[in-house]
């Protein structure tokens, strides 16, 4: 029989998905779900019980979290990665991670075929292809719902036909959640005007009174909470509890699709964008300002290859080695104050904190340099400009 | 007589330097202050006043924030420039334009020296004299201050036995207001680790109800608030009045200076980050990805070189070149709600979103490209990967 | 009936796509060849009676030359353009502006289909899709040999079978010319490790005596050629006539196709790599060290879009205008010496030239900065690098 | 006694230094002089003499051959290093491995001081002293020839007036031999029209006969020579001693001095030349089309900070790990044959080519994707442009 491997989510259209291939398309659908931090235990045994009644052979639930952190979380911390100034990438980053899963997982079982649920509007089928057929060209993609343009009630009338009839109600928004942040997308986000309401974010204000915390940083990886050591990922859902209830975190992400067109979804992302500010505040300490400059290059290209699916190219592993040099330093604690809606940066404390140094403050004068140094400093840093003029002023 | 031009703020510095070079040192002083947007009128009568007490032989106030806007805040803005994603360059813009006033001053009065009160340990001196010397290298900069590392004492003692005997209370904070914020420094921003008071900042919460806002802009000038059509300079001012009172655009920058070490400044600068973040909203929607990634670069640079005081380096004009003709179609409204301490952005409205064309919307299937178009477009950007993966997959 | 426009060249696959498309297909074709550099007068008329007797209703040629040139070749010149640090993306360039004239001669004839012989192989078949798509997305774009995948002999004998019998000899090599350079490909180009023979280039060695030649350039664009002015395209005929004679300019260009390929072709380009490298030495003199810096991202950044078809994009424009305020004072002469296989640059001589200020010579001490000023230059140039070694020196 | 280290060519400045700070400045003088490549063991004994004979308490001559390639010329070949695309940075890349060698060597013995000869105008003065005060800044840095702008003349009266009667004749060029290149100053090079005569150059042509040779690289070092293998700094020797023969790798440098004025200079560096196009070549090959284009921004940026004598900063650590890692798969042989004054890439062979694919050869079709593949994938990449226009072609 022909082995598939079906992404599986729970919802209607990869349920779709595995009726359709396994009763009418003859594949032994073998389930999948990679959790990358959004799904709990409740949820996964939910998904289980739902593929086998739609006729897939097996589940299998990926734990993928520390993979998703290790493989990209952490380089988007490193390059305080914020696509376009504004969003972490949350969903774009565990697709990548989903589709090496999933694309392993068929190797393992020995499937010639994967399925996937994308449309052929988006940005998930490339991420998901594109690796797919870069790890695995041998296997074939089966891609049901893109190649016959499904309407929802379709689906639904399909499985009832076959004897599936879960309550398949439609949601306003459409929600996904990760360790990395949850966009939230529809009904506004469809037009270039209107903001997402209160109620459409998952979480919703439940603190007002401003707290201190302290997140602690080693070599570029958040080591500690208030002074708990734990894992990085532990660090990022704890943050993410405290910092939702100040609802902190939510905008919305305006930006190009691989397909080309431009497309606006609105996320919460509480914890990644502290991180995110407090690991970059740590590093304007740290680092020098050459390194700053290149950093932000660096990692301006890598979030925009990341997000279109790019993963695989060797180029990501060389910025990956750059961007892990570059945290050598940085380590120290950050102090963040949480507020509903918004956070401050307060400040940072590292013995590896350039400002601190003995060696003066911004300023005042010190022992040293002279005021003749520093005329001497601007006099030769005029040099080329005095020249320029010199030469050109008589066409001015 | 020694003709020789102050650059005069009023302050006990530059009150020192007036008496000591008219006095001491025989030189006609013509003090003169530039005003880029934080002088009332009743403060310069006051400077003017002193200035004459002092020995100065005239004293002139130059208007130059009309053309502040036009030689740096709208690059600026054209630019999304924030220093370290932070700080929009406040008080290093207008040093170059101040310095570029009193230059021509000189040398529109045939002054052979220029003096200014910066000391040996700041950006400022630097922005001053390499504009004075490539301008007008055969004038003299004289800087009794950075060459005498005189104390406060000393200067007050001075003055006073000079029969000059002002009210000099030292601040706590020294604060520099002009069009594009006001910096805040002293005391908390001398450490690491300490965010500065609230009462530190100029201006105080007095608005807590939410209000939204419309900007206009045309060609990325802000041209309008609210539909009033004003003058970009009239709106920028208007809409600091408007957003100070909710405590909008606090905010602490840590920088590499000139000389090398990392300095720390406070700042309030509620209208320059409401007009960038609008501004850059709008192009989300209005230019291409490739434009997006090559203005973040070209800005980035223009945005270091201006803080370093480089802005007569030619390439300046080739990067505004290049701003202004990112421009074209960055037109439309966009739309801001202030709350207390924060701002958000909820949308934009304009002819040339690329968003709302009728070619259809992200996530939704359309009529210009069918599902197989999708695969083979993925396929084919599949191939670099995939060729990598065949030919390098035996050693890995 | 069903007007079509063929980009019409006179070769095999053209000539097959005349007759089908007008005999079998129904069409009223519209020959058209666009001349960007290559073609000369008497291979125009050849190509106009061939096309008349394939079928075509009417035959155009559009003279390209003055157009390519000031919409692409001039800025690849103010770019110093050369993919890959080698090619001068001669037939690129071309590909792009017959695109253009092509396109637009459809819209003013009222075509609504636009054929042209690319294969589904190529970079070419990308330059012309995108920008038919872009400027005339209502415009059906019709290819029969990508399509159907014909070969040589099936053409030949379709051709054959409906009376046309022209002697279509295989050439070893495919040859392309134009203004900006001439491609070769074929055999030796399909390996990695062979170099093209000499006799595969169009040009031989007939000049071994060196000789030394003037280039002068007005505002970055060759003005005159030994003192004799005349418009750039002239004197790019003119530089290439007598460098060819030199066997100057040949080289092989590796690099990625579009469609994500490593591909290798000859070309011999005498005149783009002489002005080119003449106009990057005249830079080195009369621009500053940062307009080289961004005018080299910049300007690879030009090339790899063009390169890639994506000429249509605003970012193209917005570099263009970036790359004209560079010109500025790029005026001044060029001295080349011409000898077999190779050239020199001797130097240059330019109003402009920043080096021969009377402002001092590189390597000598003179009036404008003491041994202090250099001293004090270096201290505080150090500071950043003192001030890390003395806060991370514990750790290593 | 003050114990100093002085950085001691044999030259009459250094000379001149030895004498005048032994003799009638009480300096204890341990000469050092730290060869990178360039000195023949005689020169090295006559300099040895010399110094004793000067005054000098010990000479020590450091063989930092290994050390130069190891930290700096093998990241220059990783990043195909040509500065202003041109020269290899022989001399500059020399000095920062001889500042660093000189001031360990002062910490080792314990000098408080180290003394160099360059003078206050030229870039080499910055690169010694700012990695002095950097890597010791508890170091005096004592500088004679600069600080009292010595003439020659009065340098030899000096010496002479000391009992020290050398013949010291002014060559009419200023040579510096190194591993990586030799640089040609004097008379022409201070002129900007004028090339460097044939006989300026060290190396003069001897073979006429071309030859085909093979470079092999693994992971991007030259580990062998026409199948020998050998170390790459012998490999780097053997090829520079084979390639001056045929008077190949000469040119004129202009570039921007670290003191912001224009600077030319002849070199002649055969190896380095060769080397990195050859290299260079081999990349276009095995790495992708991003790799290469990330890699040509960083690179260059190191070239910049290493000329400008920045190599201390962190950045260039973190930019050598991004180089390092680039170079996996950069294996395999280049195949080049050397003329005349001019070498030729024939061509590469390597398990990594991406090009030799099995996978298909650029213009040819194959199985891999069809025509309906390439349309859907040129349709998609038409996307942004097609809506651009869509939008904003009204304003036209």
């Amino acid at each position: 029989m022909k082995k598939l491997v079906l992404a599986y989510s729970g919802g209607l259209d990869t349920s779709y998905c595995a009726k359709y291939l396994s009763k009418d398309k003859g594949f032994e659908v073998h389930a999948v779900s990679v959790n990358t931090g959004g799904f709990p235990q409740e949820e996964i045994d939910r998904i289980h019980k739902k593929a086998l009644e739609l006729g897939a052979t097996s589940y299998t639930s990926i734990d993928a979290v520390q993979t998703f952190y290790e493989q990209v979380v952490k380089y988007l911390i490193y390059g305080n990665v914020l696509k376009n100034n504004t969003y972490p990438l949350s969903v774009s980053a565990e697709r990548i991670v989903q589709a090496i899963e999933i694309v392993n997982h068929a190797k393992k079982i020995g499937a010639k075929y994967i399925a996937h649920g994308s449309t052929g509007a988006g940005n998930d089928q490339v991420r998901f292809d594109m690796i797919f057929q870069i790890v695995a060209p041998e296997i074939e993609i089966i891609t049901p719902i893109r190649d016959n343009k499904l309407s929802r009630e379709v689906e639904i009338e399909y499985l009832k036909s076959n004897g599936v009839d879960y309550p398949w109600e439609k949601a306003k928004y459409s929600i996904n959640r990760g360790l990395w942040g949850t966009s939230v997308g529809g009904d506004e986000t469809l037009t270039s005007h209107k903001p997402l309401p209160d109620h459409a974010f998952p979480s919703q204000l439940q603190e007002t009174e401003p707290t201190q915390i302290k997140l602690t940083f080693h070599k570029g990886e958040l080591i500690a909470l208030d002074g708990d050591n734990d894992t990085p990922v532990n660090n990022i859902v704890k943050l993410e509890a405290l910092a939702s209830k100040y609802a902190i975190g939510r905008d919305i992400h305006v930006g190009d699709t691989i397909i080309g067109i431009k497309g606006r979804v609105g996320f919460e992302a509480p914890a990644s964008l502290i991180i995110i500010k407090a690991h970059h505040l740590l590093e304007k300490h740290t680092l020098s300002k050459w390194q700053q400059f290149q950093k932000e290059q660096q990692a301006s290209f890598y979030g925009m290859l990341l997000h279109e699916g790019n993963y695989m190219d060797e180029v990501m592993r060389n910025i990956e080695a750059f961007l892990t040099d570059t945290q050598r330093n940085v380590s120290g604690d950050v102090f963040v104050t949480l507020h509903p809606y918004r956070f401050e940066l307060d400040g940072i404390s590292s013995p590896h904190d350039l400002m601190n140094a003995s060696f003066g403050s911004y300023g005042e004068m010190n022992e040293d340099w002279t005021a003749d140094d520093a005329k001497g400093f601007i006099k030769i840093l005029s040099n080329p400009g005095k020249i320029y003029n010199h030469v050109n002023q008589q066409d001015d």
